[in-house]
């Protein structure tokens, strides 16, 4: 059973071909510039070198034909006929209140998406384009939608609901949703196996620390809060986004500096965080290499590290304790500073790093102390497996 | 040594005139209706009837010569003449970065309180107008201001510093403050006292919950983080106001509801909080009264209580640990279902409450259990006599 995974963007698109016998990626590749002049698609085989097509994409059912084409190509392709696609699984980033786990697309799946385009205006819609462009080309596979916000939906009201007028709640569907779902989801099954417990006997903490970044407090397998909310940009600090700050900066903003709301909202998305703090770089290894020379670039690093600390311990309160912390995506898996940096002053709930064993990039494992009440675990993420697996589950469930 | 304290609102004025030999209040008094028809004094003295004077007061001036006028009328004053007051204390709202501590007002110190109006438009204007009222009815006293930000001035910078361009910070003066600092550091003073320890020697987190809601993470008496921010709309649910929100819902109300800047902000600071969730009420006695039959009454107070929770926990994050948590002012004082709700879960830090002792309102006392690693006690708050303290060793020491 070969499982094609999508993740379309407006005008991008990742892939991966997983072969579900034995979990393994037989290609993963990129479409950049679809739409645009010089579109190119990019595949990667392990053991070849990289493949490259540059060839016109005028839309998104072009690039998946192209995909389809090089998964089949005589001499850089891994499988000999699309029917060996079973089945295809695509990231979809809002799922709203319809979706507490990933589905089989029909034609009321396809409406609740459209639904949801109004709360997730630059991701729905892409989303949407990638699965019509698929089912045109592959009418008769099942494919699945896996939703960044089904995971969250199990959190309780308390954690959800704003205190804002519960209208909002009502007519204009605001509370809290959660983003990188898929992330945490697979993290924290994983980290069960890591530590040979059942999920449903651990608190963990998931810190999915990448350009962005959000943190899930999950008790027994389940998300019980989150730091994003009603978008992607709230709660940590991140590349380029503010997260949390007072809310009556953007009402200040707007109206002592003369901004437009659009205006308001650009510069917290793009130009804020620790980009916005330092001026320098949205990226953590500019900063890393800046930060002994470089006082605002030790200060964005400060503030990211410093309300990473605060809502691990936020949400060890959230959970009643916490057994587990797990650290992944690019700076969780691949920054042992970083997540020292995190861990630092938290030795009162038990959360104590060895060190040495933090010494590790990019790979899976245990970095606790071996008087660590807390396990620390970093663990890499694999939201593409985690689609494929969903995929799977649910295709086998409806046959 | 008698000193006044003075609390200035744009209609109103809040007195106390304290004797600093033995700390008591003698007369303690409201003006309300400045500048409006229907303007009345009430003055309350310890033992006696209250004393209620209804006349025309038609700036703030008119009103402190009125409270002078009392406090000497010879059936119902507390002095004999205005030259015993030896001192006036005025509260200040907002002290920018200029102070962080009470100072001898000057004109330099007008001219800075000038320019903090634009941070607290609101609240530093009638508190302008006060002093200067109070000047040319008592031009030789000397005057104290006290700031509501001043205590908090001690933060470091990553946690004062928002995730935004810096030259937000650096040109429009955006940062966290913080509010309610006369409160928690009179609570703290007086919780080490309680404790018969030194402060330096504790990590406390004060919980100031009233209308008006905030925490803060005081180490070795000084204050390293709390709730509120730019503004007192951050961080904690409140009475009316939302705390911290997704900033996006800002954004995405103005532009999917089609609503001003100032319509937004009137909704997220006056008809938000445990207000909006209810749609009851803001006050939470009522929502306490209604919590067993009406949902959403219940969820306000789950969503007051869980916020406090998860911030207690952050900062016991920020600080390492913590040694002690204070619940002062209206809810804090007087609500121990609340007080108990606050720390449901929190066994894991060694927060325990007593719920035999905790059965008490307005008064001091240790409500920890015995087995119990942080203290918890219960402390009125008390600002006009942190105010006049103040004023008092600064008036002393400028001598």
């Amino acid at each position: 059973m070969k499982i094609l995974v999508i993740n379309c963007g407006s005008s991008s698109l990742k892939y991966q071909l997983i072969d579900m016998k034995n979990e393994m990626c037989l290609a993963q590749g990129l479409v950049e510039r679809i739409g645009m002049d010089g579109s190119v698609l990019t595949q990667k085989v392990a053991g070849r070198e990289k493949y490259i097509v540059k060839k016109e994409m005028k839309d998104h059912q072009d690039a998946i034909k192209l995909v389809l084409d090089t998964l089949v190509d005589e001499m850089n392709g891994v499988i000999k006929s699309v029917d060996e696609i079973s089945s295809v699984g695509h990231r979809v980033v809002h799922g709203g209140e319809a979706y507490s786990s990933s589905v089989l697309i029909d034609e009321k799946v396809m409406k609740a998406l459209e639904d949801c385009s109004k709360l997730a205006p630059l991701h729905n819609p892409p989303n949407i384009i990638g699965i019509n462009a698929c089912k045109a080309l592959m009418p008769s596979t099942p494919m699945v939608a896996v939703f960044d916000t089904a995971f969250h939906q199990t959190m309780p009201e308390h954690a959800f609901i704003y205190p804002l007028p519960y209208e909002l709640y009502e007519k204009n569907k605001i509370r809290k949703y959660g983003f990188h779902g898929t992330s945490h989801k697979y993290v924290s099954q994983m980290a069960a196996k890591m530590l040979n417990m059942d999920i449903k006997d651990l608190k963990i903490i998931s810190c999915h620390l990448g350009n962005g970044a959000s943190i899930a407090a999950i008790k027994g397998g389940k998300s019980i809060d989150t730091s994003m909310g009603f978008t992607p940009l709230a709660g940590l600090a991140m590349g380029t986004r503010s997260g949390d700050i007072d809310p009556a900066i953007i009402t200040y903003m707007m109206e002592e500096m003369d901004l437009s709301a659009n205006e308001v909202s650009n510069i917290i998305n793009k130009r804020s965080g620790v980009l916005g703090i330092s001026g320098l770089s949205s990226d953590f290894r500019d900063l890393g290499a800046a930060a002994d020379t470089n006082k605002r670039a030790k200060l964005a690093l400060d503030v990211f590290h410093y309300r990473i600390k605060t809502c691990i311990s936020a949400y060890a309160g959230a959970l009643g304790g916490v057994d587990c912390i797990i650290f992944t995506a690019g700076i969780g898996e691949n920054s042992a500073s970083s997540r020292e940096a995190c861990c630092e002053g938290l030795e009162f709930l038990g959360i104590k790093i060895d060190k040495e064993k933090n010494n590790i990039h990019g790979e899976a494992a245990d970095i606790s102390s071996i008087d660590s009440d807390v396990k620390i675990l970093v663990i890499p993420t694999n939201e593409e497996l985690m689609i494929a697996r969903d995929t799977k589950e649910i295709v086998e469930f409806n046959k």
